[in-house]
């Protein structure tokens, strides 16, 4: 009998049953077969070496799949526990999954024995001596008696434990070379395709997550086919380390936090406030450019705003409860969102279809309540301010507005150097469209309209059914930094849920009033976050525009210091931000302090620059740029520095 | 017998007992017993008229005392409800006494009869008859029978109401002309000086304040010794009407109120934005260039920091009520001052003497609860924005950040035309130096210095002990608008409580331990206030670079549209704000409706503008100013619109 196997372009194969993954992989290129890590049977992963006795739509699992990478990582974590079981005979084993970057395995090393990082690089040659070997992840069927039997054998209490837990019938093990585990798997044909091995890092883990149970300990690692990966990895990885926005925010004086205050509150340090006025600033000019009209409003509203908005509804039970008053009984809720206010202040005055679009922009300081556990830095806080802005514009608005808003994420990117992005557009679920608020034609209109408008802006676009919000379709920018990690910046939505809750309307040329469609949009979304990025992006090396300190004047000694300070002076006559450093230290130090510091430009002073009337420049990260005039410096500083 | 009577400069005069006070007056001066109103007799106010037996320090009151005018007003209540009676017989009288600015009188005029505005000229022409009778105002002690008698055969229940709440024995009469009321005094000596008269208005008001009761008839008036002193009064009225803040706001689309945000919270429109904008950008500038570090920290905090600030005890009751979280117990408070995170920012670090001053600024939004009857306009709300800052300064430094602050007190006074302002310095209560905090040497060389520091400046200032909060010594400045009320703006606080409470330290050049000195300041107080005030001054007529809209072009028919709206698209490129009139309205109705939202320019373009490439200035308050090239226009108007 034949088994018909559907493949994800689309065509359909007819096997002699039972076929194997790897027998599927090598009819249809050496090069797959070679590669085959898994295969995706029905939206399920098996081993490659598994039968597939039915029809079924499947997908051979490479390293570039994420499904191919699990896999290979749940089977380096077998790997290391075979290397483990070597090194440490009598070890226990608890469990060992893969996770998103690399695997781990908590291990009972028994009485008075213990493992420190200084023991990592002997596993790890152990696990490579092992892999070489490359010893097949076999699969077996077990009856739990005798699943039970092997592991008492063993006295290895964690997977008896595991095992009592488990439908008899529906037990596995896999063994590799003289290792056997309990497993679901699935696993990788071999040993062999693991080529790279690091151990990360030795941790404490309660068995089961259960601060009650004994404390295991779990060794990290990550393994790569190819050495050259491996060596990326652990380059992006020492980069991530020393980009970290929290530990650059610290050296670099920007934000702080304080226990009083509160977590996930962040205070903004003279720095790094200079960094949030310039990107403001920098904004605030693109909007008014834009046609955006500045508006404030309060960081609470009454309770029934937020009643009518519908938030308080959604979100008020998790989030900040509401303020009371000493005594009129009023209720107020700490501003989760800017919409709500922006609705009203649409609503202080008739609006004409001439009147549109309007578009209200705020730099809004918004509170919502996350738990401690939740908050990282700038990235999760209770606090941030949004770049928000809501249009409020006709039916027929809808496309030129979208295409305006991308211009004005297109100018934030190319200005702040993201140069590497794509864009989602989150669709209604075809099949579903009772789910969704909003007249059916409008939302095709929008939906079409917005695929359009990316199109027109050359933006790279998948378009995703169901991902849209109940009140109206989005469009989503996903941003690679620096390390080629993700980030979701710069999202516009369109909503027919507000304006409806708001009973917001315009005159029509008809006469006749119609409701507005509202677009939420912020660039930069909350400015915490995209701080968080833009520092780990940059890797604190702010554009010169946005630096705090832009210039360093670094007399070489006290000597020079009345003219270094002259030459200060004169720079922050023409607005440049920087410091004076007129410490008794020597220059070598000032340098160093100053290349720390990551300011742009020292200008050394010292006998010749004096001399002269010259100042010696040095570019952070590029060195000595020679000698020039004050005045020369400064024009052509100007130029560099202007804000785009 | 003598008795002994002290006056205000400190002389004590001996006249035979008893003595009145027009006979001391006359014993002093010619002119000041012609312009005597009453005498305050050991802090309270007699008639001139009554025997002083007793030693006493005295001050006889004229019209430029509180007190005299008060005693004018009062007496000038008496004079309506002579004038009342005679027109309206049979009128029954409640109370009558001075306000603020004149006095009212509550009457019941009786069945079928009423009173309306119309009905005002004949009674003010009826006191002015009687006040030309310079009828003498004369005090009667009474019994309480006889009391009740007069006002039982007068029929005037309102009156027996209020005898029968009185002792016998303290129950005084006055008359005047044909009029007798039931008074406890003092009043002026005769209805002479009650030269001019207005009635403002009429009212309703319940008996006693309790809507129970019946409702009568509240006639409000003003007096004035002189009719010019009057007509100024009825100009500044008129022109305060004109120039309420609430009324322009809305007017000029400044900024709302919405009932779902919540009353006392207000919305920045648009065009009041732009004026914040301004107007913190301003400030911002002037203070990075006196050495400010700008800051920003959220607008809630932990409930312990306030109880370490002690404004928790303070405030905490009658204030916003602490935010709950969902799960954590933890209780935040919406910061009704900056103060406590600057503290904390301060302790963000090591600080050493050679760091100080450190000065951190931020535009602090703070909310603080108020009464809803309290609120009023942008004057009295229940969240604002201070231009907050915080120097935290050695001792030895106090006396010179305060000349630097007063510098920027002066500049922002200057810059928005302010040019009538004094200054008080509030000194300890010097018999009772153990109610404040902080050193006693430190308080002395505070105070020392703070008035050097004013008189290096040249302010005109008083200074008042007793009136220092309990935490230091300030100087407040009193500033006059353009109408000549007086507005408190730009204090300056020494604070010696909150470094101690939040232990804040720096390492002095003995290397030991110190406790800094804190100053506040915000030189615009609230931003919302300092708008209220700015708004009424220049009656909306704002500065050049603060005005929301600089500029209106007007095309004078739809043919000359285009031509306008490249003028506008070239001004906009210059940043120039306004609007592009292109309405398809007469050029009169364009000009009127610029000048009534007083924009400073209005550029006219018609067919010799277009022929000759120019537009046609016109200047809002003072017409035309004829026609020039845009090129001339723009910088011209740059040089004029430049912040100061």
């Amino acid at each position: 009998m034949n088994v018909k196997i559907s493949l994800p372009d689309g065509t359909v194969r007819e096997y002699a049953s039972p076929v194997k993954g790897s027998e599927i992989a090598s009819s249809i290129s050496e090069g797959l077969a070679r590669n085959a890590l898994a295969i995706e049977v029905n939206g399920e992963i098996w081993d490659l070496s598994r039968p597939i006795t039915e029809d079924a739509a499947v997908k051979i699992l490479t390293w570039n799949d994420k499904g191919g990478k699990s896999t290979f990582w749940h089977s380096s974590a077998h790997l290391l526990a075979e290397a483990l079981e070597a090194l440490y005979p009598g070890v226990k084993f608890g469990i060992g999954p893969a996770i998103d970057n690399g695997f781990y395995y908590d291990v009972d090393l028994g009485e008075n024995r213990s493992l420190g990082e200084h023991d990592l690089a002997a596993i790890e040659a152990k696990m490579k001596e092992l892999a070489k070997k490359e010893s097949a992840y076999i699969r077996k069927d077990v009856s739990k008696a005798d699943a039970l039997d092997y592991f008492s054998k063993k006295g290895d209490q964690y997977k008896l434990e595991l095992i009592s837990g488990l439908d008899d019938g529906k037990i596995t093990f896999y063994q590799q070379g003289n290792f056997t585990d309990l497993c679901r798997g699935p696993h990788i044909p071999s040993t062999g395709s693991i080529k790279a091995v690091k151990l990360l890092n030795v941790a404490g883990a309660y068995w089961r997550g259960n601060e009650k149970n004994k404390m295991l300990t779990r060794l990290y690692g990550i393994t790569f086919p190819k050495q050259k990966e491996l060596e990326e990895y652990l380059h992006v990885l020492e980069e991530a380390k020393k980009r970290d926005h929290r530990k650059l925010g610290r050296e670099l004086e920007l934000f702080a936090f304080s226990e009083k205050v509160g977590m996930g509150l962040p205070l903004w340090l003279p720095k790094g406030t200079i960094l949030r006025e310039r990107l403001e600033q920098f904004m605030r000019r693109a909007q008014v450019r834009a046609g955006y009209d500045p508006v404030v409003t309060p960081h609470i509203g009454g309770k029934n705003l937020y009643v009518t908005s519908g938030h308080y509804e959604k979100y008020g039970k998790d989030s900040f409860q509401p303020i009371h008053t000493p005594d009129e009984g009023e209720e107020f809720l700490l501003k989760p969102m800017n919409c709500p206010h922006h609705c009203e202040i649409y609503k202080t005055k008739p609006r004409s279809y001439r009147d549109l679009p309007i578009r209200l922009a705020e730099f809004g300081t918004v509170y919502r309540y996350e738990q401690s556990g939740e908050l990282h830095g700038l990235t999760r806080v209770r606090g941030f301010t949004q770049d928000d802005a809501h249009i409020f514009c006709r039916p027929d608005q809808v496309k030129e507005e979208f295409i305006k808003v991308i211009d004005l994420v297109l100018h934030v990117f190319k200005s702040l150097g993201f140069e590497n992005y794509t864009a989602q557009v989150s669709l209604r679920d075809p099949a579903n469209k009772e789910k969704y608020i909003g007249q059916d034609h409008l939302w095709d209109k929008a939906e079409r309209e917005i695929q359009e408008a990316a199109d027109e802006r050359g933006l790279k676009t998948v378009a995703v059914e169901g991902e849209a919000a109940f009140y109206g379709p989005k469009l989503d920018f996903m941003v690679k930094d620096a390390l080629g990690r993700s980030w979701q910046l710069g999202t516009i939505q369109v909503d027919y849920n507000l304006p409806e809750r708001f009973e917001l309307e315009y005159v029509g040329s008809d006469n006749q009033k119609h409701r507005p469609v509202m677009i939420h949009r912020a660039p930069f979304g909350s400015l915490e976050r995209f701080i968080a990025v833009l520092i780990e992006h940059c890797a604190g090396n702010f554009p010169l525009w946005l630096a705090p300190d832009q210039i360093a004047v670094l007399p070489i000694s006290e000597r020079f210091n009345d003219y270094a300070a002259k030459v200060y002076a004169l720079l922050k006559e023409q607005d440049i931000r920087g410091v004076l450093d007129d410490r008794d230290e020597k220059i070598g130090r000032k340098i160093r302090d100053a290349e720390t510091k990551k300011i742009p430009y020292m200008l050394i002073v010292g006998e010749r620059e004096v001399a002269e009337n010259q100042v010696a420049v040095r570019k952070h990260g590029e060195g000595d740029k020679g000698s020039v005039s004050l005045d020369t410096f400064i024009s052509g500083f100007k130029v560099e520095c202007a804000a785009p």
